[in-house]
């Protein structure tokens, strides 16, 4: 497969989309960011590396991390996770208090901010020092040890942490937090800053392609959980917008609104793209569509 | 692969499983089923056939049928379909009225009821003689020409309807019920009425597994459209369970209240069961137990 | 208390006022009405009349007719009405069926419609001849042989009847209808379409007003059970506007999207309103506004 | 009226009553009240006293204080108050989330614990020394310099405040929060915490009764705002079973989870019981029987 091409033959066809989408305003300090920045990174199952745009500048990955997170829970807690939190889409905004509220503060799946707070709970109890030990486990996964968090991104979170703060209160009213509200969300802020290249994001998540192992050997989990994990990330990645990505791009992926993506076909690639625009349901729009353009031309989707 | 010693493995195991769930009474006429039936088939992307335990007997397919409804809308109609209906999964009972009243009258996907309904009354517009002709779909996508309606079925949902008429005319009064209702209801009794044996199901099925084109080669939908539809499937085919399924099988399929499912693995196979014991999601339990040990054993998913 | 000198104010008062309510579309036959017509007529406990403006023009009582079903059910089955409805506001909007559906089916109350449609199914029950029966009904308690149902509004109602049958196939659903829906329907299409004048109205409600005696001293209901419907006006008698009107008039009273409105100050008087155009929770805006003025010039409200 | 009389035969009659209410559990705090007490305590518009059985023991007057805190807000802030939360009942739980997602963060009405924080957000801004100033206030309007807050009562809501920051954070996301969510949840745990008798409760209540005049005559709002307020009690002060309340006792009133309930018959008399058994809606069951009896008994409600 002619990656290289295929790759430029997009980011040329992108030049002419008209782009309407907006740069994330929830969180300040990401409110600056260049609209026009796109880039995109292919590893293949192979690793040999396709990149282009503004591939190797940092972003703030935002909820591509809770793909991590869940991971490195499941490595822990393997099927206990599923105890606090479940497999199921939503069908409600990503923020949403409704189906907590219905479902006793049992989050939906771990891809909505309720659900990831509660990973985060998990993590902050599983581990000695949580952010420490959270960015040596993304380091070691991407290979890369320039990674680290934003912390005026984390910062600018916190200052608007209202209806993060709202999701933990209302899951600790059920009992589904362990530690402290405060602590949890600190957690949760500064994995939510990480940030990553295109490059970085494509490495980090080369074990979920590749039964488990990353790119230099190590197996983070079996491959029977990266399966499972795979398919969550396909039913539930995406929001509220799931449905659409699955029907369109036809791979499990993860996106964040800092205007990342990242989406893999098992076996074969990882991929990761970059354009702050979101739309209306808060993906990266241009992102979308390059990850469309890139399973219509390869013909390269799971179904 | 040796499918026909890990049926066996299969049917094998389940005789130790400790079903639970409880035949439809939603359906009087389905009410007196023999709750012990237990059949698989699994037909191979080279026509080559499996079957196991009650797999040549007939039962009613009920909400599968909805996946070979939408196929034929999309036949006629093709991404149009999408202005009437979504691809989200629901977060809701497949009976729900709740969703719909929050999206003004459109069905989140195809295959919950109202979906389901939406697509009925697009078949109703399209089709001359509507029911005459989705039988002859059926009969020549499965190439079995003893496909039929089971009146008595079509008839006791007739006498029930209360809830499906509650919801066909929530949709028209949004106006998303071109026809009349009860033409539109009648239509809809009769396909979930349809009775296969896993056989016929499974060959009803194989377009989807085969890029579009039925075991003896005509093309139905394009290699696009049928990964479109398994996408679909994948995230939508299993009510409020649909998220647990590719969890735990990581197959795009569809389950029906009469106990069947059917899955595939495209351009590998597909595979009909059917067990009429639901689990409290409405979803063939042992059926269910199958398919994961099936992908488990094979280790054949799409993920 | 000088009625008519301030029922004059009022109407003077009225005229400064900048209506820009609508009125009604949901029912095609009342479109046409002319929207700038008002009236008031207001009964005094002793039997005196004060009317102005449109007051003895007849208008189409729609939803006003649910108090007086509700009466006459009451007098058949006393408190046995609420195993099937309920007496709480509903925090929703008049014709919808989410609360139906966490509910099980139970209507909040009987002036939303999903609760007037039960009682309409009550009366069905109760009455040899339910539509002859129920005109009787009222032509005895307003004293007036001259009302009647007009049957091109109930007509028209049943032509566009998608989402009452919505609601009723969806309460048969729960087993909370016991005759025909299309009959129960029929019935509650010309209970809406009756018309009265302002004076017909408020001669209407005159038992509600008086210890459960009308004007020629028929006793409909007991003093405590009239007690306990102008309660149930009060929580729940303008739909999502009952604790607004409340807060305002301070009076128990019911609205109808005619137009009309009647209120009653226990043992004291009668007032009926009219006037088309709707404001955006569907209460008449001219009514709400000369009944606000009524109770503040008079400081007459059951507070 | 022979209300001594009439209270003696009322706490005769609930001997009898099979009282099967449970104490609150939710704050620790009050789990340890003998669900045995009882009293009652009735002030006519003229200040004569009758009290009966544990009237002049403190208890803990909780969402009583919701009643004090608006009219205190309203006094300040006139209609304005109304800009941030409404009139309407709310349909829902006292402690729901989901209204305030649909309506954006204006709470339904300032007697469910959402509106209530706004109002204490309200207050929080308008009174100097917040705390202080609002025991003044209660000191005044009761005429008893001995009430007060009880700390350990207040603090152990604020150990087990999730649910209630849950909400503040929400609303504050929501921008209908001026203040620090600390501050305000503090202000609220202590309003709460108030401790009075029956006789206090009641003559707290005085001036609702008395066209805004406390018992010495100390004008706290106008005849107009009373009955507003007193309207807004009627539909809404008792949680999802106002309109119970309301059929049943047919006055304006106001209950709390400690088990005191007060109600008042404007120009005749406040009255105001104790009895810590709650029924499912969170309403002392006692406090329900012992109005609907005195409202049957002198026929005095304002329907």
């Amino acid at each position: 497969m002619e990656y290289a091409k295929i790759l430029e033959e997009i980011q040329q066809d992108l030049l002419d989309f008209p782009a309407i989408g907006k740069v994330t305003t929830t969180i300040p300090e990401l409110a600056t960011i260049n609209p026009d920045k796109f880039g995109i990174h292919l590893t293949t199952i192979n690793s040999i590396d396709y990149g282009i745009g503004d591939s190797e500048e940092k972003f703030s990955i935002q909820s591509i991390s809770k793909a991590l997170t869940v991971a490195l829970a499941f490595s822990f807690l393997d099927e206990n996770i599923w105890k606090r939190v479940g497999v199921e889409p939503s069908g409600t905004a990503f923020n949403s208090l409704i189906q907590l509220e219905y479902e006793k503060g049992i989050p939906r799946n771990p891809f909505i901010n309720s659900g990831a707070i509660v990973i985060a709970d998990m993590l902050v109890s599983c581990l000695k020092n949580p952010k420490e030990d959270f960015l040596t486990f993304i380091r070691m996964i991407s290979g890369s040890a320039s990674i680290d968090y934003n912390y005026a991104v984390a910062q600018s979170e916190k200052d608007t942490r209202f209806r993060n703060a709202a999701l933990a209160n209302f899951l600790k009213s059920f009992g589904n937090i362990e530690n402290d509200v405060d602590e949890v969300l600190d957690f949760y802020f500064h994995q939510c800053s990480i940030e990553m290249t295109c490059q970085e994001l494509a490495h980090s998540f080369f074990f979920f392609a590749n039964e488990g192992k990353t790119k230099d050997g190590k197996q983070i989990l079996t491959r029977s959980q990266v399966k499972r994990l795979n398919a969550l990330m396909q039913t539930c990645g995406f929001y509220d917008e799931s449905g659409e990505f699955t029907y369109k791009v036809g791979l499990p992926g993860k996106s964040g609104i800092g205007g990342g993506i990242v989406a893999l076909y098992p076996n074969v690639f990882v991929v990761a793209t970059w354009s702050p625009k979101l739309n209306k349901k808060g993906n990266s729009e241009l992102g979308m569509h390059a990850l469309e353009a890139l399973t219509t031309k390869t013909g390269m989707s799971v179904f």
